[in-house]
């Protein structure tokens, strides 16, 4: 092993090979989840050093482990706990290579900041519209090898949709170059949405060519209360049917969640949780100014209001009062730890089925373990709901965790099974969901799944065991 | 031999398994570049029925050919002349599985055409905005093997940005239901993009679940003449910035196939086509009216003209007028057989690049061979070009094509490829290009490309030599 580490200084520079303490930020994941041990880290500064550290690697049949800001929910960027895996950093490659204007494209290197490519796209006249939680600290390869999500998928898609090509190390260690920037290309297989959201275990990205778009003129955020789920899917269908391009963003927050921003946080001062069992954040994107925007709003709410769809709603005055209405929003996830333990779900169903599914898992929730308490929060607009389990008011939260967490997300699952949804929306799979996926994908697609993880790295040398449980 | 067929009559009934003139339909490609001749042709009315025929064939090592409408340009869906091979016809698979509106997806079998997709969309009040030349005659399980483009690219994307969820029988005779018409789902590889796009060779794709848009208010027509490619670039940087995604067509036209259509078709008056190089036919799609599209077609006109962008335009006044100006646009393929023989390339380039891609392909050709004639026009929304070669126009064009067609596409490709474009935007590989392939894409993505074919189809038995050559 000592010979592979020698190996490794030598490709990428001895000050680039970390061990022991100066190691230890790479081992262990965000949530605190899962803590590992890697034999080292190393931090290329180039795709031709990481193409020679997966060579090195594979010639010695050591495993590697690709990691980015490291800000991934289900433990699948940090090495397991046996000391042989090599944690490959990619965050000293975080140039910019280039901004395209005519073609609308920026490409840049896997290592990029998400909040740094924003404000790169915003400085040259253009949105680049991928936005979440972390976008201050995780990077658009880590982004792209989980097809990260977030809160303008209703508009512009997920981290794939937003991808034109990638630069990938395959396990052999050699580069493909994919970067051509195209919007159209039929030839061959479509290799880059393979690679997009395979969570480095088929290649590893070492940059990405991705679409900009318009800035918008303005942008305005509204908070709608709604009585009922039934209610929140026909609002968001006659939002598609006026507003049509122009909505950007459709979050539901049930009345759980938003009171407990409201009790942990009471200077947030959440409006219209207490009359209503939902509420709704709602934007809007225009491209001819705030006024028109503020005509179509009003015109939206006005109908939603006169349908009954809609018990109240306000239109932010301000781009402070449209912070402070999405920070609600953002702030559910710290009021839930602030409130004790949780059990997070990040599901999808399609959207038609989501008042049933709500119904049927709560029902089910309720009845095999009473007191639980529902959180439930998310991007309806996609389906997507983070629908997490609160533990019962009395009592030691850890110790309920503990003891109901299998049973809790196993009747979670079936029922997104049954209602024909996806056990991960938008968070990936990694090493704490891979012994759930057999339970609730397709055999046949489970068997592709394995056969193209043995074409693309027979040795599987590239972050083995996640995604794909070890067989037998 | 003859056994594997009654095998098949048993599966689909006799009547669904055509021989000798009643197979000759399915033999020929539209463009009648490639004659074969069938084992068989063999209809399936069920996913069940698919699965079955591929299970006997691969029992018995027999090649299936999928086709749908027969309606490609690449040879992709037509057997070979050996009367070896099966095909298999999706047509008689064309029921309309679903339609949810409130996820906005509908779920078809794969031998639905186009154009019934389109107006079940509509009745239902919504818009599938996938739109080609082929429409009315297309499948929609041939649009997504091999990802079709069409006219409305540059606001809703290819087919593969349109499909959701496939269902596909594998290699194997296996089903694979992955219909969930889910927004998000990271569970797994992505295997629906895989199978898109990859022409048969990996899977036959039964059903699809598809988005839906928002049907839009209105939809307005430009036609606007502009002196140079340049220019046409920097109207389109304004169209987007002005119209965003109410921008959903952008068409350029040259003015030797403006000419072409002029000629052979007076009664069609093009507009504008003697003053100017170039002309860009635009469609904006609005959701509140036609009075406000028209101020934002007017608003972008006036600024482009200001900057000396357009020398003139116009913006249709009536649905007719519009169809007119849409109707010249898709005249050019038929001007150019009036004209004689001519040489079709389907190319991409980034946007920014195209103006130097075609200053570079006419001097190169110029040089080459002189006298021919340029017929360019295509979707430069997408960066896609059909660059075509018109024969002189004095001499036989049938004997010029003969003799040119290999050294002028020739150059044309390895053009494409110094500015970074793909040899096949929209059209596919099939078996016409298969062998320009390897000279035109890295060798790293074949080698990735044949690792996936042979995990998928280990007996070879799905379109055999179509997408990758034969080797060795």
């Amino acid at each position: 092993m000592s010979s592979v580490i020698e190996t490794l200084a030598g490709i990428v520079g001895a000050a680039h090979v970390l061990r022991g303490e100066d190691a230890s930020g790479y081992e262990q994941d965000w949530r605190r989840r899962a803590q590992g041990r890697a034999l080292c880290v190393v931090r290329p500064g180039s795709t031709q050093e990481v193409a020679a550290v997966v060579q090195a690697c594979a010639a010695a049949r050591v495993a590697i482990v690709p990691q980015g800001g490291n800000t991934g929910l289900v433990a699948g960027s940090v090495p397991d706990g046996t000391s042989t895996q090599v944690v490959l950093s990619l965050r000293r490659m975080a140039a910019v290579r280039a901004v395209d204007p005519h073609n609308m494209t920026i490409t840049v290197e896997a290592g990029c900041i998400l909040q740094t490519l924003q404000e790169t796209a915003d400085a040259a006249g253009f949105l680049f519209p991928l936005s979440l939680g972390a976008e201050g600290s995780c990077t658009i390869g880590g982004n792209l090898a989980t097809n990260a999500g977030g809160t303008q998928v209703v508009r512009y898609g997920n981290a794939r949709e937003l991808c034109l090509g990638v630069e990938v190390v395959t396990a052999q260690g050699q580069v493909w170059d994919g970067l051509a920037g195209l919007r159209k290309d039929n030839t061959g297989y479509d290799l880059r949405d393979l690679i997009v959201g395979s969570e480095g275990t088929l290649g590893i990205i070492t940059a990405a060519t991705l679409r900009l778009y318009p800035k918008p003129a303005a942008q305005l955020t509204a908070w709608a209360a709604v009585p009922s789920l039934e209610d929140a899917n026909r609002l968001l269908g006659l939002a598609h049917q006026q507003l049509a391009a122009g909505l950007t963003g459709f979050e539901l927050m049930n009345q759980f969640a938003l009171g407990l921003v409201d009790r942990h946080y009471p200077q947030l001062r959440v409006p219209m949780w207490r009359e209503q069992p939902w509420c709704v954040l709602l934007e809007i994107s225009d491209h001819e100014s705030e006024a028109h925007a503020r005509g179509l709003f009003e015109r939206l709410l006005e109908t939603a209001f006169e349908q009954g769809i809609v018990a109240d709603a306000i239109v932010a005055e301000s781009i402070k009062q449209a912070h402070d209405l999405w920070h609600i929003r953002e702030s559910i996830t710290l009021a839930q730890v602030e409130e004790g333990f949780n059990i997070k779900h990040d599901i999808s169903i399609p959207v038609s089925r989501i008042p049933d599914f709500v119904r049927a898992a709560d029902a089910a929730l309720t009845q095999a373990v009473p007191g639980v308490r529902f959180v439930n929060f998310g991007h309806l607009g996609d389906g997507n709901l983070h629908y997490n389990i609160q533990a019962p008011a009395e009592g030691d939260s850890r110790a309920f965790v503990q003891q109901h967490e299998e049973q809790i997300t196993g009747i979670v699952y079936d029922t997104v099974s049954a209602f024909g949804g996806s056990i991960s929306a938008e968070h990936g799979i990694g090493e704490l969901k891979r012994h759930k996926l057999p339970l609730h994908k397709s055999p046949v697609a489970l068997d592709l799944m394995r056969a193209v993880k043995t074409a693309f790295d027979p040795l599987d040398i590239l972050n083995p065991g996640r995604v794909l449980a070890p067989q037998g």
